[in-house]
């Protein structure tokens, strides 16, 4: 079911800054600007990677998901895994099925195509997060 | 400098369980059989996507560096992030010169190539692998 590793979601105090360290110290060629997603609560930015995506994604506004992350971690830190799938409602079926708890209903993310989260919980502990390619 | 976001490490306290779930349930269809990679201190496996690799890793022996990790969090989570680069002595004198904090000498990692780490104090709180490519 689960196809290509989109991006690992890493979670930033302050996204400009986490910019500089990617761009200034380890030498990621191909940032994007940071952007607001509202209804999911996150200022975002792509590191682009020859293979792969760093998502940095910063808290925006009150309610944001990624406010409690932070008061525990500080710093910021590893926040989700996103990989891809055919069919977003289908994958949200078959997950339910197999006993997962889906958190919500599919909604835009980052990439501009629907997104659930699976519960870490039923996950080893890990949020992932399932994207419907594009 | 970063090359390809090569895995993403997970901590899990069962590799087999975790395995289970990542093929059952996730449907991985592509998963390496538990391997013992001792001077590290785990016992790791890979689940193969299309693109991108989620390395799964358990303690092993009792000083293994995962220990901790999962006194903290114990049904597992995301510990670590890998990216190739070119040269790793190379990498880590550049990173060094940078006043990053790099975590030992180069060492042979469980893809056959020689990796460092960095100090996730000095990375957003993330700990960051850099291999060597093939």
């Amino acid at each position: 079911m689960i196809g290509p590793l989109n991006h690992v979601g890493v979670a930033v105090p302050d996204i400009e800054k986490a910019l500089d360290f990617y761009r200034d110290i380890l030498g990621a060629t191909d940032c994007t600007e940071p952007e607001v997603l509202a209804p999911q609560g996150v200022k975002f930015a792509f590191v682009n990677l020859p293979s792969g995506q760093v998502e940095l994604i910063e808290p925006y506004g009150e309610k944001s998901p990624i406010i409690k992350f932070l008061e525990k971690n500080p710093k910021g830190g590893q926040h989700h895994i996103c990989f891809e799938v055919g069919d977003i409602h289908e994958a949200k079926a078959l997950m339910e099925k197999r006993g997962m708890r889906v958190l919500g209903e599919p909604r835009i993310g980052a990439h501009g195509t629907p997104v659930v989260f699976l519960h870490p919980g039923d996950a080893g502990g890990v949020l992932i997060e399932l994207m419907e390619s594009h």
